[in-house]
């Protein structure tokens, strides 16, 4: 049950986006090459599947968001690229391909990550059996949870913390932005495009939080136990840069103990709901079990 | 009475960007000072001021429309970061200050310009005294204006015609994006913000096309009589990167009569506006003759 959804929703993602692409930029084909090639490199697809699956938890239909489904993908798709570049991450391979900038350059893959998140604002605004009201809702989440006091916020942390001690405080800090704002924006917006009360928004909103602190410091841990093969890029490359993690902060068992916690904590958050909820519920179990 | 009108709403929006920032951003300093320095760097905010003049044109006031106007800057300015950075212009300086990556460095200055996109969208949902039709279609203008089909495409092209011939099609294809195309944006999203009706919007339209050739025909004859102390950047450029530019596809005499030709269409498009639009027929005339 729980990977036919996931993988329904995933596919119904993918075709969504590949409907948006590649027609309708016409204007510099190389550009329009890049943007397709990091968006349609696979993964998990994890944010829009969340958005989704947050919409049917309040009683909607998660797949009647599709477009703001790929909004938030474009985004999060965009945060990989710039994050690669040689100035920031300087990755070579992301999911077993080369990264943006080693196929185009590094010039055109700051302008796909640009064309990306602004595209982004403007598929999100497509999004029919929406309100204008929750439309605008949804820019608000994703503009706030992807700009300075959200991921780039994060990111800016990370960048700074390289080579660098930092304590916990700051770690959190530095995920809650990264990863768990967009995975906030995620679930709320598919929430409040379904029509939430504000108690279920809430407790979404508890859920989202651990969630991301639960897939994060199981990133963490992968990047010291993964295999590279698995995982579509090397491992042990938060050590090589002299990275705080939850791993060095603490240690590897302390790290899966914090994981385990955080995935409880979020299924608790979820008590309120019924069965609809159960895709949320499974997902937060089965990823911090996995392996890539 | 043109010089203090650009002067008056010049000093609105920086005293309204400076209410914006940095208070509000206290997640990562650097990242904050970053996005400040080149925001406040200075510049003629003339995409700001032609939204609060178009506003002013169909009759509504200019001034109410202060947030949308800060987004607009916000916009320009990190288009600008991401154009100086050493895999697209490498430029230096800018303004006669050093450039946001020679000053916070480059993954700092990625992440500076993505940050600065990315509040705009929601800086512009700030927006009072505005429907939440009329804001949901500014972000519209903005995303389409600033996306793949517009700025970031115009970028591109820009990107992929260095040391190449290109012709005169696709050199104003690519002004279009580069600068056109945010011109548009800044007039389109004023006059709806008040409230403009079908007629007056499409006659704005073609003034902002217009406005946006005769300032960039200008921008490519300054590069070469320029003044390099006075425009604050170093003179030449375009021809030391093989660019292709109206002045080095036609020759310096048809350039200027070019941009005089697109000034006399931006202003002959006004027609139908009565004084209220004196500003942006003045503004035309004063950006084809100036020095920087």
């Amino acid at each position: 049950m729980f990977k036919e959804y996931w993988k329904e929703k995933r596919q119904l993602v993918e075709a969504a986006m590949e409907k948006i692409f590649p027609r309708e930029i016409a204007q510099d084909k190389t550009l329009c090459d890049a943007m397709n090639y990091s968006l349609m490199a696979g993964g998990k697809r994890l944010r829009p599947v969340l958005l989704m699956a947050a919409a049917d938890a309040v009683g909607g239909r998660g797949t009647d968001y599709l477009c703001t489904a790929c909004a938030i993908e474009m985004i999060h798709t965009y945060s990989l690229i710039h994050d690669d570049l040689p100035a920031m991450d300087n990755d070579d391979y992301r999911r077993g391909k080369l990264t943006n900038h080693k196929v185009y350059g590094e010039g055109m893959a700051v302008l796909a990550g640009d064309a990306l998140l602004t595209m982004a604002f403007e598929v999100m605004l497509r999004q029919p059996a929406s309100s204008a009201e929750a439309r605008l809702a949804v820019v608000q989440e994703m503009s706030q949870a992807a700009g300075p006091n959200g991921m780039v916020g994060g990111q800016a942390i990370d960048l700074e913390s390289e080579n660098k001690h930092i304590d916990m405080k700051r770690l959190k800090q530095m995920h809650m932005g990264k990863t768990g704002a967009l995975f906030c924006a995620a679930i709320r917006s598919g929430a409040i495009l379904a029509g939430t009360d504000e108690d279920q928004l809430t407790a979404l909103t508890l859920y989202a939080e651990k969630f991301g602190m639960a897939f994060q410091i199981t990133d963490d841990i992968l990047d010291v136990t993964g295999s590279e093969e698995v995982i579509g890029k090397p491992v042990g490359s938060d050590e090589r840069n002299h990275k705080s993690t939850y791993v060095t902060l603490t240690s590897l068992e302390t790290a899966q103990q914090l994981a385990r916690q955080a995935a409880d904590d979020a299924v608790a958050a979820l008590d309120g709901f019924d069965e609809k909820a159960d895709f949320l519920r499974d997902i937060v179990r089965y990823l911090i079990d996995r392996d890539k």
